[in-house]
């Protein structure tokens, strides 16, 4: 064993927002930290969801003691379903987050072979060599925690998401003395979040939020109010069902994520909700406008969400008018902010007053440079890694580490993949393992890759021309067609003497082809595509796909 | 002529952002304020830009007196190459909006047919019966205007873009007292742009970027300074000018619109640049990096641009390395963040420091909520018609109008087409004329509409599959195929048996037609059709387009 060195890396996680997963690997024992999915990059055509690559893990499935879950958002606990049918370790975590796992392992009907085991902030867990501690963080979800894990030669530090919150509505301050005594015992590699490192100063309390949806209901008191948000944020949820009873509001919840995770919160007592106060949507036509409000998902704009449907008046349940106000108790993520926007001009559209961003009506769950700051201060670990950010992010808590004291030769600004090797007192990078995207398409996991990528992108960029024609090889005539077919290039009753030169030229080629005694399938097709793609681009400096399709009889 | 009622409209810029354009017209004359294009939302797939449609000048082509230029940025003369083919009206323009179009009416071969008149700020154009005075504003390009025309029944005024500053880099502070001598004169209706009408506050002057920029050269005075800005900015390019020549350093161009619009300010005289400064790309590699500041277009992300290709390592003539930094001189434009990260990143991967929003280095070109008050109050008009902006912000400029004293009854929230009328005393909506959008891909101007995008996005989605098949209707046979094309479904060497079984169906489907004596090729397609979306959404849950071809010998 004395020979043995702590392998560390992350399949995913890494110069990407998502797919969070780590592994830590130390003789035979294996143990990996989160397992989150990503959402498509907008030239991912037609993806539903991307996981991280884990064959490295199938292949040593033997030797993987334990999956260690920070907490419950997607992009730590997304993958599990599909990654729970390649192995299947146990799987630790806290209450609320299991919790919301369990939904989604019954959608995959994974529930009965799946092996959850629910732990607490405190509880230590034993897993080969390693002895992992979960430690409370505050985050944007309840029941997060940063997990301590002592090796054979350290202690790794890895903070999950998590900020500093010196007020939050439940569940007490982040354990910074804990934390602390890992850093005064000595951290041997802190792996520390980055989503917030280039925003000065500290995220504001979760607590902030309600003064400002004291103000929206105090200066609505005639309208009812309905709220968007994540439906993980129990702690957002609470806050607005408090000011719903402070001024005498019932509460109707809606969205099927936030029904769930709403349902699993109080069922599991993360939420308080004094007895009435819940009532079913059914029921909001019962109340006048101003006892009423409404918690809804869809604040991302996301087109099939309940809050979407509000807008385009498609819900079949909830119909707003200008008695409704609206507010977004959430920020856009980056790349959703049209959507965002084409929900408010559409509330707008219909008379509704929308509170988005300037009314101070969401805070941030990840930690602010200063916060970072002071997990590194706490830690003083002798390595680091940035983990959980785009490059730039990286980078950027680079610099803060050094800012804070650590020399630069000391900080790993690692790749998926990239093996981190260490023992008491070194640091080294240590070749890689296999590591990248599957990207899941309906119920295909890994069955769209580049090629069919690249194809959706050519299909949506101009549309395709199929050119389609039964020969004769042996008398070399075309006995049947060529036959046009288009879709997505242009309109073809509006372009008919286009399809009619598009006929002619195909047939040019095959003729001639057959007329020199071409016989080889695909120098015909070839000639085809090469004849149309030409005549096209000059026409109408578009490429659309050319599919020629030659049969013999 | 005491009959005639003014009619105004927006044929774009209403409830969307792009494609201004304004008509106003009064018995037999029409005037036209702007010419604009937008650019297309996420679900255009394949399109290049938007123009507005016209085709209701197009009918009335022989009454339209003018097309009248308030500045020359892509939203306000980009449909002109297009528009200048349909109706040819002169077009007036002060010099360097003239100066950016015309370059842009020499690629579409329009230069010789193109009316031009270059006007300057104070001039006046008679109209029919319009009287138009030029009034110089500020924006993020020099050369800017709003427009007072004198109409039979009272004053209309149009602010085009605008932004109040008091410490402009040249051409003076917007015109407050020509528009104050307006305003006491007595305004009937105000069309006044929203695109910052939900920021607070003043935006700040042009001049705060020069002092960002010194305090970057002061702190990278070993290094070459790229900085990426809009290339129709002249006065910040003037700025980035000043700093290098203050700071010792040459200053090269890149990218072909910043090299078009720099080398027409320069001959305008709109730039100031001492000789010897500017030097071509091709020379920079005879300066040492603290002698050379680059300035290139490319700063929204666009994938084509000089910024991108610097950044992936792909332009021909400039080599980024850690002796670089880059200054990203703008704002992202919604839609574009994920963009503008990419390049980012990709730039800090190859060890260059980034400068972008946290650094003071862009300032809006629009008028913030303080700007406009400012305009209300000066302007004082009858009626008000905010512009410029999508609902939301319509809605929120008719809050702030109302917050100035008008009454509600007097704010028109418009759609395009939508029609006010006006006398002396009145203003009513009266009605529609026709509207829309004109989508260009490549060469087509308006041959890609509905049918096509829809399929695009089918495409986009799942991708295709062709069934071809020859039968014999006669002797009731299949002759050849069916056979089976895939592409962008799945990737097909990894799903052989499932596409055998896309066979079997689709010839089940057809030889039980043929033996049912079913000889209609439609319904025969359908039957394949149907077949194969129910059996592939079974077994993967998506939905690829499914087009059969049946040929008869």
């Amino acid at each position: 064993m004395a020979n043995h060195k702590l392998r560390v890396m992350m399949l995913g996680g890494l110069n990407e927002i998502g797919k969070n997963i780590a592994v830590l690997e130390y003789g035979d024992d294996i143990i990996v930290i989160d397992c989150g999915l990503a959402f498509p990059d907008e030239d991912m055509l037609g993806i539903d969801l991307v996981i991280p690559d884990i064959s490295y893990l199938e292949k040593n499935a033997d030797r993987v003691r334990a999956i260690l879950l920070t907490h419950g958002h997607e992009d730590h606990i997304g993958a599990l379903p599909y990654i729970l049918k390649m192995i299947n370790p146990p799987v630790y975590g806290t209450r609320l987050t299991l919790g919301i796992l369990e939904s989604k392992l019954e959608e995959h009907k994974l529930k009965d072979t799946a092996k959850l085991i629910t732990v607490e902030a405190g509880s230590v867990v034993r897993a080969g060599v390693f002895a992992c501690e979960f430690i409370h963080v505050n985050h944007s979800i309840a029941d997060a925690c940063a997990i301590a894990i002592r090796t054979p030669v350290g202690t790794v530090l890895h903070t999950g998401d998590f900020k500093l919150d010196v007020s939050p509505i439940d569940g007490g301050m982040m354990d910074l003395t804990r934390l602390g005594e890992y850093g005064r015992e000595g951290v041997l590699l802190l792996m520390c979040e980055s989503t917030n490192v280039d925003r000065s100063g500290f995220t504001p309390s979760e607590r902030k939020v309600a003064r400002s949806l004291e103000h929206i209901f105090l200066k609505n008191t005639d309208k009812r109010v309905v709220i968007a948000t994540f439906s993980s944020n129990v702690h957002r949820v609470q806050q607005i069902v408090n000011a719903s009873v402070k001024f005498g509001r019932k509460v109707a919840i809606t969205g099927r994520s936030m029904l769930n995770i709403v349902g699993a919160a109080v069922e599991l007592g993360y939420m308080k909700v004094p007895d009435g106060v819940l009532i079913d949507v059914s029921e909001i036509n019962k109340y006048p406008y101003d006892m009423v409000t409404i918690v809804t998902t869809g604040s991302q704009g996301e087109p099939m969400s309940a809050l979407y449907r509000m807008a385009f008046a498609d819900h079949s349940q909830i119909a707003l008018t200008s008695n409704d106000i609206v507010v977004l108790s959430s920020h856009a993520i980056p790349g959703n902010e049209l959507l965002v926007g084409r929900i408010i001009n559409e509330l707008y559209k219909r008379g509704i007053n929308v509170y988005h961003d300037d009314h101070e009506v969401h805070v941030s769950g990840h930690a602010c440079q200063e916060e970072l700051k002071l997990m590194h201060n706490l830690i003083k670990p002798k390595f680091f890694m940035p983990i959980h950010g785009e490059y730039r992010h990286l980078m950027q808590h680079k610099e803060l580490a050094e800012f804070m004291g650590m020399s630069a030769e000391n900080i790993f600004v690692m790749g998926i993949g990239e093996v981190l090797e260490l023992d008491e007192h070194s640091c080294k990078r240590a070749g890689t393992v296999p590591s990248g995207r599957i990207l899941i398409d309906g119920l295909g996991v890994g069955d769209v890759g580049n090629i069919v990528l690249r194809d959706r992108r050519h299909l949506a960029q101009d549309g395709l021309i199929v050119v389609v024609a039964t020969i004769d090889i042996d008398e070399k005539i075309i006995v049947s067609g060529p036959d046009i077919i288009s879709r997505g290039f242009v309109y073809v009753r509006e372009a008919e003497e286009l399809m009619d030169e598009v006929r002619a030229i195909s047939g040019d080629v095959l003729t001639k082809s057959l007329d020199n005694g071409i016989t080889e399938w695909t120098q015909m097709k070839n000639g085809v595509k090469d004849a149309l793609t030409k005549f096209l681009f000059q026409k109408t400096k578009r490429k659309p796909m050319i599919l020629p399709v030659i049969m013999n009889i």
